[in-house]
């Protein structure tokens, strides 16, 4: 059967990265692929007795349709967490969203027509370019170093193409694990206020820091109303219970509440409850900080471990927080043959390519350090050293 | 400030219902304006000792990502629970979603592009409207009478518009509360194969019939794959957990779930093991008959309080099943202003021209009988029986 689907569809590449999260469930594969948080590290017990709580006082509420901007106390906790990263913002600044992928889609469904241009860094999130993808956007890759994307590109990029956003994850990004600097921040929120240029700031990463000192959020610096805060309780809390929020700019948050009705009219009741309830009772900052302690040395073992395994010619990168680093091999290497041959030895990673819009990083690969253990690197980069050598 | 927001987004109509929904928390204002299900009757006990097990025995994965497809054992779930409704089809059909509203949406986003035409009856439900308009669609009304949709008049629609979708709600609709038959569910079943129309079956209320006998969804009359039938649980066990699902031929989930994917990745883990493990341990039958009985009993006071009550001039709709009924006043009656006036005398409902694509109601709207009491029903049809006469 020919169903008469949208044209806009057969542009969605689908994700190397979601089969993957199957594949990584066959016993003795050893996963460096799949951009999961640590299950053994989530807050079960104070997961459990928030439930527990929201069930005994707040049941029928918990059960019942809510409000499409979100639980409102939970707004007011986000409000809160903001402050505590440098952003002043009010309660109608807020959206609760679906995990931060569904703030990323209603931003994009609130902006994009058919052919517009969005500007990335060169690789960046590949979900992201899905959802780009999905609305029929077009991408501008903007100019990228070891300290983030380069803002003097940005003047060039805008006349030409005269982008509907910029896309950025400011903090750790996914794929390179690299982290705009304070200067090129301050640049980024100059420009987008003297060019029009509406950003979307992702930080889903932004807690992870294992070394160095936290930069303030493009976000906090600007003065001109042009960036959406995007971030998720996703790492700190747990992803099942898929809770995130954009802050925006009034004018904005309203469209993106008009939009976040038509998609799914809100998010859990239940789910945000737990999250709500479960800030009240605990202090966020030690479980983050327990988190952060098992990144910090699973990331300082996988790079010890890199240093000891990988052949000459490959090098990579050297993230201060997060989850992931991003290896580069000699050119005429393919990574995503390397992919295949690897499911057969038993160890696996995301291919580069999937992170470049428009094409490139044969030569590239994605290692996740986050859902795995000491152990579990130290026999899985051995195995990826080995599979490296015989393909490059 | 001006934002470039997307065309699309000025096309989309923003929501009385919603914006009632906050209003209905005043005190002494009565409101059959929500489409909300009785929380008095949500198995809250049930809930709670289905998430202690979840939380006991999965707790980890219950809350980490999951698949984009929905968590296996709930699809199979769904797959027993179509058998008892005629519908034949493998876990493959299935798709778990973020309530009903959001399979509207993915089915929305993998059909329309910009100006495709959608049939619909005339009226229909709010948010779908608002979900077809956010992707640019138009609308062609299909001809409706008390037996719902009237199928001879699509083969003329189809050659004049060739429409995308055909979007119907055949058990109790919203707004109306008409039923289509069973020879009229048989002859569309037959137009759409002839015509390769895809038909979106919506069905959340098809389990709360109160007089007469079920009647077999369009989907299970569709011999040539060109029906997709989209329920919730939210009637039946609780809207705040957004559990809903679309069963679709193959072709055509594989690209809901691609879609999916892009939106919010998937949806909530923890609510949809609750759903799951609550199906485990009860027999749904006897809480289903409990919220029958209710709403039958509100149904037929409301029925009598309207015979008692509405002045001359006035006829409303006799549902044989689900939430809302629907009044039809004297031509030259404005609902919309008298639902202001009825704000300020304490009785609201949602005004007709709300469910129309393209006008049409004025003289008409839309009570719903599910989340109220008997006691309320008594008191507040004579409230609107009064602001009718006075308004008319």
């Amino acid at each position: 059967m020919n169903y008469p689907f949208a044209q806009r569809i057969a542009r969605v590449r689908s994700s190397t990265v979601m089969e993957l999260l199957r594949l990584a469930s066959q016993p003795g594969l050893i996963s460096f692929a799949a951009g999961l948080p640590a299950q053994e590290l989530f807050p079960v017990e104070a997961v459990r007795a928030a439930t527990d709580r929201v069930l005994d006082s707040q049941a029928a509420a918990a059960l019942q349709y809510g409000e499409t901007e979100g639980y409102r106390p939970l707004r007011e906790l986000v409000v809160r967490e903001m402050a505590s990263r440098g952003i002043e913002c009010r309660v109608e600044n807020t959206l609760i969203t679906s995990g931060s992928q569904q703030a990323l889609d209603l931003v994009a469904r609130v902006f994009l027509d058919e052919g517009d241009y969005v500007l990335t860094e060169n690789p960046t999130y590949l979900a992201a370019i899905q959802v780009f993808q999905s609305y029929g956007a077009r991408f501008a890759p903007v100019p990228t170093d070891d300290d983030g994307l380069i803002p003097s590109a940005l003047p060039e990029l805008i006349a030409r193409h005269r982008p509907k956003l910029l896309y950025t994850i400011a903090n750790f990004q996914n794929p390179t694990g690299r982290t705009l600097t304070l200067a090129r921040r301050r640049e980024l929120a100059e420009i987008a206020g003297r060019h029009g240029l509406v950003v979307v700031e992702d930080d889903p990463y932004g807690k992870l820091r294992y070394r160095g000192s936290d930069l303030p959020p493009i976000r906090s610096l600007d003065t001109t109303g042009h960036v959406i805060y995007v971030s998720t309780f996703s790492k700190t809390v747990a992803p099942g219970l898929r809770t995130g929020y954009a802050i925006a700019p009034e004018a904005i948050q309203r469209q993106l509440v008009v939009v976040k009705q038509a998609t799914d009219l809100h998010s859990s009741s239940l789910d945000q409850r737990i999250i709500h309830e479960y800030y009240q009772a605990n202090d966020p900052v030690p479980h983050v900080e327990r988190i952060r302690a098992a990144y910090r040395e699973r990331y300082a073992v996988m790079e010890e471990c890199l240093r000891a395994e990988l052949p000459e010619g490959f090098e990579w990168t050297h993230p201060e927080g997060g989850m992931f680093l991003w290896v580069t091999g000699p050119a005429g290497m393919k990574a995503h043959e390397l992919l295949v041959r690897g499911l057969e030895t038993g160890v696996v990673f995301v291919p580069g390519r999937d992170f470049f819009p428009d094409g490139g990083g044969d030569n590239q690969l994605r290692l996740n350090f986050s859902n795995t253990t000491v152990a579990t690197i130290r026999e899985g980069i051995p195995r990826l050293g080995r599979l490296l050598r015989a393909g490059s």
